[in-house]
Formats: C-alpha cells, sequence, structure tokens
C-alpha cells in the first residue's frame, strides 16, 4: 500500500536509487537541497511540484531563498515516509532535471 | 534610499503599521507566519509575491508546509532590512487579504 511506512531497510534500499535524498536526522523523513540557475528556475520548479502536489494530496514541506529549495517529504497520516513520498521524490528529480 | 538599512527606531517605528511582521530574533531582519485555507490558497499567494519578487529583483526567504508560509524578509547588499523589505511586506499583506 502507497500510504504505509517504509520500514527502515526498504528505505535504504529506495534511497541508494535517489540521488541526494537524505533520510532527516530528527525525524522520519526524507530531504534534499535542490540548486536552480536563479530564483525563476527555483520557482518554476516549485511551481510543476505544487501542481502535482494538489493532484496527489501531498504536500511538501520546503524552504527557499533565492536559487535554492530545501525539501522534507514524509507521510503526515502514517507518521513517516511511504510510498507517496518516494512518488514525489522521484518527481521532484524529474523536474529539477528539466 | 530604498536600499539603506533602517535604524532600530525607524524600523520599529514601521513595524507598528506592520500587523503582524516582527524582528527575526537572531539576525537582522523581520519575519510573519501566514495562514490560508488550504494548500492552494497558500501557494496561490506565493505564485503573486514571487511574480513582483522577480520583477523588484528582491526575493523572500521563505518555507511553506501546507496552508502556511513562514516568511523572513532582508535585503541581503544591506545586510540587514530596507525600504525594499518593507515595501514586499506591504505586499505580501495586501496579496494575503485577497
Amino acid at each position: 500500500m502507497v500510504r504505509n511506512r517504509l520500514n527502515p531497510n526498504e528505505l535504504d534500499q529506495t534511497l541508494q536509487e535517489l540521488a541526494g535524498w537524505s533520510r532527516t536526522s530528527d525525524r522520519d523523513a526524507i530531504n534534499k537541497s535542490f540548486k536552480f540557475k536563479d530564483f525563476n528556475a527555483a520557482f518554476g520548479f516549485m511551481t510543476r511540484v505544487a501542481l502535482i502536489a494538489e493532484k496527489m494530496d501531498h504536500h511538501p514541506e520546503w524552504f527557499n531563498v533565492y536559487n535554492r529549495v530545501d525539501v522534507t517529504l514524509a507521510t503526515h497520516d502514517a507518521d513517516g515516509v511511504t510510498g507517496l513520498d518516494i512518488t514525489m521524490a522521484r518527481a521532484m528529480d524529474r523536474f529539477a532535471a528539466l
């Protein structure tokens, strides 16, 4: 089930395929810092992500300053990382590469 | 000059007219936490702000999770709060009220 929490082994295995994503130190979540050319590119990325976040009804926590976007993903209902977060992480990596 | 750093007295006076804005505790900046109905409204606000940020070439630091947007404003070149930040704060308050 996509909303089931991944156990530590599953999560470690999945993270091996997700470049730049790490476990968050103080909670059951994953995070990545994205860097773009400028604010236009960073906010363009955020806008693409926002559209699929609404569609998935699954929203990131994110901090932006100029060309940097720091993202944390977790599934509130599951109190941890689920398949939803992995789907979102993959979509973000795809958008960041555009 | 709009890019001149406001001194503490000027800043305190200006903040009296800016509901919800406070000095940031650990640096010369101002901050406010905005709450919206949902993510759609929060990101709509962020998009409006992003457009004028690009136009002003003055960008916020902000954190978003679901319906909440925490904003910090400062002017990097001036190493503190300037008229640019006050203009941006007023624009944000205007957009948040829409």
